[in-house]
């Protein structure tokens, strides 16, 4: 399988520029908010005990809701190993009991109803209910479809939340299963659900991964403190959900101000739950800073961003790189002769079209040989420069943003701020004027508050 | 009644500048976060519809809670014109029913239980249970206690939110409830009850006023854009609950930057909820840029935050105010000569004393005799530059933030800017060592967020 590539959008009959800006206001369509406890993370019952969420959701046992919600927290065990799969989750109930459940394995591994299915006989079978987040599949692909495991079971109904997203095969697995005579019951907690699926239905339904940004912010807009002192702005709760989106998606992006300031380890420690890989780590650095370092800083990436058994992408601007390739630097040399690192040359970025070549290489054939499969979803987190440069070119699908409780009064970290040195700067922006955003999620977590924000309703 | 005098503060053996740090440390005590649904300005369901509210929590019909919430929407009735006298709600339930109820009335007027028990026979309240947010009272004051109400009527059972804020009578109530043979049952709803009696509690036990900041910013902090163009940060909700505390709020208080660049009318719009009364103006404007208005922004204040038939306050440095009178200004007398103004003249405030002068007016008999009872609180509602030294000198109990889904990159309208003209500039701060807060309220309202906090737990 393989991600869209240049021609699907330049086929478009566009303009190479236009098809850039068409690119990203295609974004996720979701109409209403999530219920309290969810997120686009998943359900937080599955992250946080129950007294740390405010409100979470409390479905009447038994119904349709309360064991889809199961079925969702069941989803999420194998976050990011299943990609590009979608990580489904199925629960089988016969007499208001849990009999079975099953998630979608590693890529290429069964999915999630072929394993509920194969733990349970005809008889066990016979007069249950099935409860799976996304449509059966009706299509061989590295599996045989699901839908026909369903034949002849004696299945008395199907809940399914979401159906799928490629308009090609939605309703496919829905119209089989209702020729076979079972009942079935669509959309529940289809919001839910979705959000804990945006990666692969953006990748599936717009070709290209899905980018979100995320920071931890204070009240005023504060990334940092002006003494660029490295100290935690959110709390814990915030930190441990940060360390699951770095489980839930495939790769990381962080500014080299961001990696030679904090030398930050950007893996997963903090959650108990189901680890299963550390996600790729994404260095964007234009000017080839990272390859001037002094041997004291080479050490520390050495120990920790830059540390063995991580897979590392720096993104350089291909006239500096080949600058510095020139000067027999030995510090790229044994770089560049890592396995675990990849170089990438891109084309000279310029406002507005800061993060185009950026986007563009996302797509390219490289950068999947080296994962070993598409990349289909990116977490920028910071720093305050990259990700203005994102919500400035709306480059983004969401925002998660953490607010921690006080006010620093800092100039230099505060997005869009012209008192970083070097800070391009953006045209002055009006409140009648201004894009506004949808916020889905707000959400205690501990001392802070979780929002999740996205672009537009558009499909 | 009156609030503390200076001498209150004076007579705990600390020296002037201290024992004003000493009155700001005392701030209201909440150990909990409230519930969904629930706020500062006390139950949400009764300024908005079901559906604008996301996860108002529902009880369970017929339960001590269910019918406590209800007491709580009753006792918001009377919002404003009760005060100094607390606004408490009684309700009257018997075989699952309510057979009667009461609020508070105007300060001087009939208490809560007084009106709900007047509407009944005895036979009625035979084996009735009584719902009231406050302990009844036991004293004589402008009422006979309420206490003598409750005996040898049959009553079953007196469910209590919040014992009595005063040590000396806490529990008494209670107690005596008890000697009747009545079961008594306290805490049902507690915070969300003291949340909204919090301006009582804070006059009760500290003697002075309840001071909450109010603003809406957007998600980086913006005030305004720098364009200082007037517009709505916030939406429709958020600047319905706006109008909400102002009918909650004895005062407001602006700075006069907001004043003349905006001339808000300050009065109560969009609600459609019991509007008893607007709530005094006040304006800070220590060197007396009012009264070097020009004549069309004379006709503007008088057309808008001067309009006829409310109180206004205007705060001056008293030396400002000498040069002023010495000046004959015309539009200055005019104002003298009117009734509905009073002329504060303030010693020099300067940093870090800024609020203090400010602060200990308004335990003067001057405003207490103008108002016509005492100032039970005040609600400062910006800009930025006002709230700012509010912020910076812990001056205050409480702060209700909207944040609206959208970034304005500016620089001047952001708190502790250092970009605004004549701004005194603060130390710098640090994520280490900074002050937090805590956030006591989160909730969707509309497209933002409503977010209030305290300083600390303490009492
Ligand atoms: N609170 C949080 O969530 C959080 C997260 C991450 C980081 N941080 C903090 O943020 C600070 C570092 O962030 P930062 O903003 O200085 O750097 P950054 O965003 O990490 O790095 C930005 C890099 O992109 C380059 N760049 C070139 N063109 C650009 C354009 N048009 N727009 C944006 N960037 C462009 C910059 O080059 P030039 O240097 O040549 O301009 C720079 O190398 C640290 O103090 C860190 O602790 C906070
Ligand atoms: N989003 C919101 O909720 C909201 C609410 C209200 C207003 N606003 C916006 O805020 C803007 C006006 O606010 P502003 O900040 O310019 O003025 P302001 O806060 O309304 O007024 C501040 C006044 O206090 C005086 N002052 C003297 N010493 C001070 C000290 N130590 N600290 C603070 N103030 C001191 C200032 O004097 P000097 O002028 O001599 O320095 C000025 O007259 C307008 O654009 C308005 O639309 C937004």
């Amino acid at each position: 399988m393989r991600l869209g590539r240049k021609t699907d959008f330049f086929l478009n009959g566009q303009s190479e520029s236009a098809s850039y800006h068409y690119y990203f206001r295609k974004a996720i369509r979701m109409s209403l908010t999530l219920r309290s406890g969810f997120s686009f993370g998943g359900a937080l019952s599955m992250l946080f005990p129950a007294d740390k969420i405010k409100n979470e959701q409390s479905f009447l046992e038994n119904t349709d809701e309360y064991w889809m919600s199961k079925a969702l927290v069941k989803s999420m065990e194998n976050a990011s190993i299943a990609n590009p799969n979608p990580s489904v989750g199925c629960l089988i109930v016969k007499n208001n009991e849990l009999i079975s459940s099953g998630c979608t394995e590693i890529w290429g591994g069964r999915h999630a109803e072929s394993i509920a299915f194969s733990r349970l006989s005809p008889a066990d079978l016979s007069g249950s209910t099935v409860y799976v987040t996304l449509e059966p599949c009706t299509h061989v692909g590295k599996q045989p479809p699901c839908i026909e495991l369903f034949k002849n079971k004696g299945i008395q109904k199907v809940v399914i939340a979401s159906k799928d997203p490629n308009p090609l095969v939605a309703g496919q697995g829905l119209i089989k299963l209702k020729e076979m005579g079972i009942e079935c019951v669509t959309g529940v907690l289809i919001n839910e659900v979705q959000a804990w699926l945006a990666p692969f239905f953006v990748q599936q339904k717009h070709k290209r991964p899905f980018i979100a940004l995320k920071w931890a912010q204070t009240l005023d807009g504060c990334l940092a403190d002006d003494n660029n002192g490295w100290q935690w702005i959110s709390g814990e709760n915030s930190r441990k959900y940060t360390h699951w989106l770095r489980q839930k998606y495939d790769a990381i992006l962080i500014g080299v101000g961001t990696l030679l300031n904090d030398f930050p380890s950007l893996d997963i420690r903090e959650i108990q739950h189901p680890n299963k890989r550390n996600p790729l780590k994404m260095i964007y650095d234009p000017f080839g800073k990272i390859f001037q370092c002094d041997k004291i800083e080479q050490e520390k990436l050495k120990e920790k961003t830059f540390k063995e058994g991580t897979k590392k992408i720096i993104f350089i601007n291909s006239s500096v790189l080949a600058i510095e390739k020139s000067k027999k630097n030995e510090w790229l040399q044994s770089i560049i002769q890592n396995k675990d690192f990849l170089i990438v040359p891109l084309g000279e970025q310029n406002q507005p079209q800061f993060t185009k070549s950026l986007l563009e290489s996302f797509l390219g054939k490289e950068i999947e040989d080296f994962l070993g499969r598409p990349l289909q979803s990116v977490l920028v987190e910071g720093g305050g420069r990259l990700l203005s440069a994102f919500i400035e070119e709306k480059c983004f699908d969401l925002i998660h943003i953490f607010i921690a409780p006080f006010f620093l009064g800092g100039e230099k970290h505060k997005l869009f701020s012209s008192a970083q040195k070097g800070f391009l700067s953006y045209p002055l922006k009006e409140v009648s004027t201004v894009q506004r955003y949808i916020m889905k999620v707000q959400e205690k977590l501990g001392e802070d508050i979780l929002i999740e924000l996205v672009q537009n309703e558009m499909n």
